[in-house]
């Protein structure tokens, strides 16, 4: 088979995880492992729209501490975008445009890290180079804090986001006690459709720090019902302590949060604020004096705790892309299998790209109690192994670096 | 001077630090060291409430690893309390009832670990006694996230709030970067009447992702001025990352949060809201999107990342504490003193306790840029050697591990 010899082109898609640059660095480091067919990693500025902007960043032009850091940056070092690409049999203006880019940098190879919605953009992509005949191997590299792909056991970025979540809990949780008379302590947690990230509160649990109540989106929300449980833990304890994904609703599948009623590019509904409104409930309905947290962006961002594990998967998963297309792999997505809880263990296979763009993966009813409001041993055997480890060198000074492109 | 044989009683007061307990550490580790004279330890539960009530914590009765955990746990260990001593002279009740549990329990050395209220509260017991001719030598042990207390260069648990801040600020920065067409973030900070906290977010400003700008409680704050600096940056970089004190008020003193119009024991307005009004008012008066960040207790509790040089330090005043009363030290409080920047170095010493309550420490001038939205070099060169230093073994199997008495 002829060698295709050429340039790679990468790119980041849809919300930064902490180690998704990480990914980027497995990419790079093993790209440069094999110069002899990849000539240089072009990474677009913003995914996709750099690449139809032409705006690049030339990695062998850039300084070696800057790609050494990426091992420790979160966000999307490079941009990221939220893109919906047209279907091509429609419109096919903007895959003209990516056709010439890619003969005008001679792109053979292309890498694109992301979530369900960047899967779409791939598979449409590599379809479309299809169609036209351009030899050029497409593979995904997943990552979201989500989890909430198919097909792979986790997503890099989840373990990290995971990790913070857990901690925290139990930190906010420890604080809850210094006092005898207490609050009703709601924390909100991403997750839009999937509830991985609110069930890793319980991972606090195994250090006694656990939330008292967990609310997944894989379980309809009941008013009623949160109330009662509320009320009983409180009248016990003094305190409870709530998690609470961002996305649940009710037996109609109306979200419980006061809807923004704004859709980002793929038509979700932004969602935000259950929490609070969760905490006016308490207090005006129960009587019982009660706050509200809100993560926000700090629980996908939060390098400063991140999973070693969930590092060294990301970087693996950026190499394993790599080896994949020099390996005649197209049209494919890198997925984890585990092999083995304890110890750990995990192999990297690839699965077809097309079938895993817009599913979401939920929580399986297996790892949900019975009583809807909390998980079973079953999660913490699962997400348990993906937090483990700590990244070293992060701190300078008492802050961190990252990386600065351009 | 003879030996004044007897038992130590401690107790936490106040808000909950990261290192408070480390503090705890200090003083039973000192105690220990000094078994001839200090016969055992006997911690409230919280605060003074616990002696009150005869609810302690003997220390001899406790395991080695649950005191060995409190380097590492934030919150309270042994709870907290807001809890306001009346004058003796108007109201001796209490104080009877106090001096009938240092009989009975033969306690001849009281440490009181807190911010301003609870020096309050040490003066009065120590002039209480003073009065009644009770043998008692007490001494006050400095802490306080919010680094308001004066004649102490800084107190302990303000290095380790400031590290989480300045990290945590850096992230949310280099999230923000991910997308083009950014938001207006804006991020509340602890601190009702001094902008330690909130000043602490420019460290972040060493890496290059510091706030755009930052809004103290010692600057009269305005919407107007507000809007344009906002605008002003946002029109430049489209993108904006404020960091304001829940504290910040117009020049009448008006606090700009919406108040809930809620007092604690100390007669103090209950605080928050003011990011997200701020948020509201950059949305709906200048057409620019925007979020606000709560971070909550986060800030106070982010035990996994201690900074090494607070840690280090609060169960130094914990042990000073100790050796001052076995020196017959009385009435005073354990001071920081910083005797260079660069290298940083330290020594400790005591201050008139009664002086030291009730007055709270502001930012000088000299620390406050000229715009009033921002901090100056003089500030930097104070803060940062206090946030240096990561503390070790912090967690296991990826979670951390928090003492647990009784």
């Amino acid at each position: 088979m002829k060698k295709l010899v050429g340039n790679l082109m990468y790119g980041q898609s849809g919300g930064p995880t902490s180690v998704i640059n990480a990914s980027a660095y497995g990419v790079i480091k093993e790209a440069q492992r094999n110069s002899d067919v990849i000539k240089d990693v072009y990474v677009m500025r913003h995914g996709i729209e750099g690449a139809l902007n032409e705006d690049f960043f030339k990695i062998s032009e850039q300084d070696i501490e800057n790609i050494e850091l990426l091992k420790y940056t979160p966000g999307s070092a490079f941009g990221s975008v939220r893109h919906k690409l047209p279907d091509f049999k429609e419109d096919d203006a903007m895959y003209i445009r990516l056709l010439y880019i890619f003969k005008k940098y001679d792109i053979r190879y292309f890498l694109y890290n992301g979530g369900n919605d960047s899967m779409d953009t791939c598979s449409k992509i590599a379809e479309y180079m299809d169609t036209i005949d351009y030899d050029v191997r497409i593979i995904g590299v997943p990552k979201t804090i989500d989890n909430d792909l198919p097909f792979t056991d986790h997503t890099p970025g989840y373990g990290s986001a995971a990790k913070f979540i857990a901690n925290t809990i139990m930190e906010i949780h420890y604080d809850m006690l210094a006092y005898p008379n207490g609050k009703v302590t709601i924390v909100e947690i991403m997750g839009r459709h999937a509830g991985w990230l609110t069930a890793s509160s319980a991972l606090a649990s195994l250090s006694g720090f656990g939330p008292d109540l967990i609310y997944l989106p894989e379980v309809p929300f009941s008013i009623e019902k949160f109330k009662r449980e509320v009320k009983e833990i409180y009248n016990k304890k003094k305190q409870c302590l709530v998690a609470v994904s961002e996305g649940v609703a009710n037996e109609d599948g109306i979200f419980i949060s006061s809807s923004s009623g704004m859709k980002d590019a793929f038509g979700h509904f932004q969602l935000g604020g259950v929490a609070s409104k969760l905490a006016s409930t308490v207090s005006n309905d129960l009587g019982i004096p009660s706050r509200s947290v809100e993560f926000g962006s700090t629980q996908r961002a939060a390098s400063h705790i991140q999973s070693l594990i969930d590092v060294n998967e990301a970087i693996r998963v950026g190499e394993e892309a790599v080896k994949g297309v020099l390996n005649h792999k197209n049209k494919v997505l890198v997925v984890i299998n585990r092999t083995s809880d304890d110890p750990y263990t995990v192999e990297y296979k690839f699965h077809d790209l097309k079938a895993v763009a817009n599913i979401e993966k939920k929580i399986p009813a297996s790892m949900i109690n019975k009583a809807g409001n909390g998980v079973t041993k079953a999660f913490i055997d699962y997400a348990l192994p993906l937090i483990q480890g700590e990244n070293e060198n992060v701190f300078k000074n008492g802050i961190q670096r990252f990386s600065k492109f351009r």
